[in-house]
């Protein structure tokens, strides 16, 4: 069959509105409609070129949702009809990652994933004069259709609007998932959130909702702080207005007899090694916990000295939240429509395929929290 | 009253072995007969000027075991002729830190100590000319009587020999603490063990006890080899002999479906940051966990790419083996009586305390794992 996509032909270019051919699903796999994606910065990273691993020409996206088309053999637990969000770390159950219970890190396709092939070692994807085309984060939400395994489907309600749950596809779970999965916070804890962009936003909402007394967001930019406060954030600093942002934090969480200091849980979600080191550094002595959400450029390199961690912090990182995509996501989008979870005010901007660029704009500008694209 | 002490006087030269004046204890402090001490690297690290933090004269040594002698006012549950370790890191269980329940790094008397000093802010040690001698790590192990907190003291049962219950105040606690404390390992695990010496040996016999499958420890000294098998160490790695030494222990622990290959839980006992790094990159993507037990010379420091954390492994460090010492040091003697935990090997060499300076010299020389003073 034939799509309409938004192709990257090569780094630092605009992505290109085509139509592309898109061969039906092999075995194990499923061809979906996307209805909506959210556009990450993810995928700006790899579009720029700063990603050593992005492989052109490609087709991007990987925060969508949509409806099964078809299904390839052997497929069970999918039919056309049904509600999907497309997941970048899959959920095979079968793996001696998913098995150990430890790790939401599925091992069961991350090499073909990883080379931009379905797991035959193949594309579905291919230019109108027979070129190949990689899939990206094993997703390819940037294609009006896109094939992907079985086992990279969260099968979701259909009562769900997609243009707003496409985004629990990554930010949303990312960022929640980092507060409840991989942080564990407990109700009452202090907690440090450095960058309130999209995923930050998350991070703050997760806190909220796990019950944490004090939010304090940090970032450069006063303006971030008003949409923050929205989603929970009790206090802000702006490291560009005070001497020593560790040290803000610090003197902020000495209360009552506790007279150290120090955040019980801190988060990343900038993708820049020193503020990484902040994040570490303001967490409080025998027990603050550190979690790197953000993805670093290449070659970055994380650095303290091991005193920080011998006096009891912890350092530790996050990938898609924590979460099992098959088995949390559904129940995301419940939350979601339940209230519990806010998606609609961070979803300040939509678009149709052909507007595609724009969103990139936006995330430059730094206009928009999230850019959706509608097809 | 006068006891023998073997004083600091200056960074870089050798202890001096004198009769000192020691004050009894003033309120909520302990006066004890040391019987019996460790030399430990920390002794030495700070004795060799390395530790910023040094402070002279002083009297080293944290590493104790001996009688209680006399009580100041208001000390409740320690009498003459109790047996006690001391603690370098004490158990007040009063103050934040230890009500968390979550940290063993109690801070009732932090800043007193570090100066050197007794919590009024003075010392019961002088010279006989009245000049002050700073007590260190709150203990002073290196003087036949020496005074202490009655929150730094451990009491322990009658029975056990003071000679190896001595190494249970630091190398035995610490090394066993952070496998079972610290890092929580689980039956079945795999591990590997930086550095093979004192610290290093009750870290592997802590995995021997938490019933680890795979012990592989690590050291450039093949002669280190026999006395870690003989505490459980399953396989053995030494640097200098293969050609990468994460990816040999990468290939080592490739088990069954597991092609990735890791150790679920490594340990840093060198105090060399290049190791501490290599010892968090061979644990497993997903869960493994490293823990640094090591101190590093001064201003040295730890980085790694933060990729590996977000790839699921997590970097955290121990203190005294994340042991409350009150609490658990006494469990740790039962443990010895009853077998449970060897220590008499690792005892390579006994000293009097006018032979103090030869456990200094067999430690440079690579000789003892452990000498002991017996006054």
């Amino acid at each position: 069959m034939r799509t309409r996509a938004a192709v990257a032909l090569e780094a630092g270019k605009p992505l290109e509105i085509m139509e592309v051919n898109l061969d039906g699903p092999k075995a194990g796999e499923v061809l979906v409609e996307i209805k909506a994606t959210g556009i990450c910065h993810t995928d700006e990273f790899t579009l720029s070129g700063a990603d050593p691993e992005g492989i052109f020409p490609s087709i991007l996206g990987h925060e969508g949702a949509g409806v099964v088309v078809e299904v390839g053999e052997g497929v069970t637990t999918l039919k056309p009809g049904d509600h999907v969000i497309p997941l970048y770390t899959p959920e095979c159950r079968q793996c001696p990652s998913c098995l150990s219970g430890k790790t939401n890190l599925c091992t069961a396709i991350r090499n073909t994933q990883g080379q931009g092939l379905m797991p035959d070692g193949t594309t579905r994807f291919s230019m109108l004069d027979g070129t190949p085309i990689h899939h990206y984060m094993g997703c390819s939400t940037f294609a009006n259709h896109t094939v992907l395994p079985e086992i990279a489907l969260a099968k979701v309600r259909e009562d769900a609007p997609f243009d707003k749950i496409c985004y629990i596809g990554c930010g949303v779970t990312t960022g929640i998932g980092a507060v409840i999965n991989t942080a564990g916070v407990e109700i009452g804890s202090t907690a440090a959130v450095f960058g309130l962009g999209g995923i930050g936003l998350n991070v703050i909402q997760g806190l909220r909702m796990a019950g944490a007394d004090m939010i304090i967001g940090v970032d450069l930019n006063d303006d971030k702080a008003e949409m923050a406060r929205k989603f929970g954030m009790t206090h802000f600093v702006n490291p560009t207005k005070v001497e020593n942002t560790v040290q803000e934090i610090v003197n902020l969480t000495k209360r009552g007899a506790d007279q150290i200091g120090g955040v019980d849980y801190s988060f990343d979600a900038t993708g820049n090694v020193k503020v990484m080191r902040d994040a570490l550094e303001c967490s409080h002595r025998g027990w603050g916990v550190s979690v790197i959400i953000g993805v670093a450029p290449a070659g970055a390199e994380i650095s303290t000295r091991p005193f920080q961690l011998v006096t009891g912090r912890v350092w530790k990182g996050t990938a898609f939240g924590g979460a099992k995509g098959r088995t949390d996501v559904p129940k995301f989008v419940d939350w979601y429509m339940d209230g519990k979870v806010e998606i609609d005010p961070m979803i300040t901007h939509t678009l149709s395929l052909d507007e595609i660029n724009k969103g990139f704009d936006l995330m430059h500008a730094g206009e928009s929290i999230r850019s959706v694209v509608v097809y």
